[in-house]
């Protein structure tokens, strides 16, 4: 399906073409044979509320299913569509940068299914989720 | 568990209260015992693939979350933490804005379920979900 | 992709062409443009907790999938392979039989959304969900 | 919140009062920090398809669930209501008895998740998944 993993300066590139991913502030810190590690620089826009503070939960969701489809982009190399995902919430995420790590957990021929833990700048677990993605040939 | 739903400007005024839900530019259209129906107005930023143009899935489900947390706090006056939320796409979202039709699956006194549709300026459906979220009274 | 609904009959026999369905006790209720309507007979050892005796939430998982399915295969002519599927869990399903009531989010020619809404026998809403279904054509 | 795992015997006698636990004929093989081990023996009842004779979607799910209810059951000496759950379907799985390892995520006051993963009796990844399951202390 692919002679190994995708250079990380690849996936750097590929992340970085979209607006909303650059919005986000992705790098890609690491991608081999076990997934990749993705951090997202922290921006006072994440803020979902005033006085508490804490991170939006749509934005550790679009942090999730980036991490998930580029553990799938590091053996494909090429980030795939998303047909669903699920996130789950474990803590309130402070301000500071995410990093999320993913891994691929089943590679098919039509879809595939990622998962990704996220952690906040204290390495504390704040969401994971897993999606499906759309991993058939484009034609 | 409440007199009714509450008024549109009410939800209108906790909506606009987090800087994340000011950026994605929410204005609640209706509220009413059916649920909410809310509109995100598009912004440039959204966009995943600078070619294809079309809207990042995160996006998608930061307002799909949002809406079905709405459809919750039009029942109780206040939005609560999503415990969890499954996205689906139905098809990509180009550039316009979008606007989410949510209601209350179950409301519990623990923990209740909303789902959301979410429809493209020209009433196509591109994207659906629901949520758990965490019902219980603050202490 | 279809002339119109597969008409009930044809959707009994391919439900109760499989050993589990079979077991499940499933009767076709309703099939038409709107969805199916799906009855499982209760049967003892649906039970989780021999002191409560409500209904283990994997046989509610299992009706909520099939009905889903089934509101595909009655616009396909077959049932297709479950890809992923979300189930939330309402309250308490006590001895009796289940009704459940699915349709068709999305139909896409690769893969498709359907969701379920399941009801116990006094049509109390006991639990809901929704899958993702492989649509492509069988090669 | 525990002082440690609980026993696997003691978590066998759980498991084996319910009668659909009891029908999908749970073994607990393994229980300690790191999470359960749980086969469920094969019955032909649970075939789909007569002709291909892979397992029902609906069985698969039943597993996980219980798989990672478990895993939770492990550290609070009591299985505890599922909230909802997400299952992925990864391949057929073919007769023969299946065995899910399942772990915590994250426990919390009030709701936890944990995942699980089923293989199939060569050990291939047929399904897997994760819940949210209602861990507040019973009144």
């Amino acid at each position: 399906m692919s002679d190994g993993p995708v250079a990380t300066e690849k996936l750097q590139e590929l992340i970085s073409r979209g607006p909303f991913n650059r919005w986000l502030n992705f790098t890609v810190l690491k991608a081999d044979d076990d997934g990749v590690e993705i951090k997202a620089a922290w921006r006072e826009e994440w803020v979902v509320n005033p006085e508490r503070r804490y991170t939006h939960g749509g934005i550790l969701a679009a942090i999730i299913d980036v991490a998930a489809d580029y553990a799938i982009a590091a053996q494909l190399g090429r980030p795939v569509p998303t047909v669903d995902i699920r996130v789950d919430y474990h803590r309130a995420a402070m301000p500071g940068d995410l990093t999320a790590k993913a891994r691929v957990v089943r590679m098919g021929s039509q879809y595939s299914t990622a998962e990704a833990y996220l952690y906040d700048k204290d390495g504390a677990l704040v969401a994971s989720g897993r999606g499906t993605y759309f991993t058939a040939q484009p034609k």
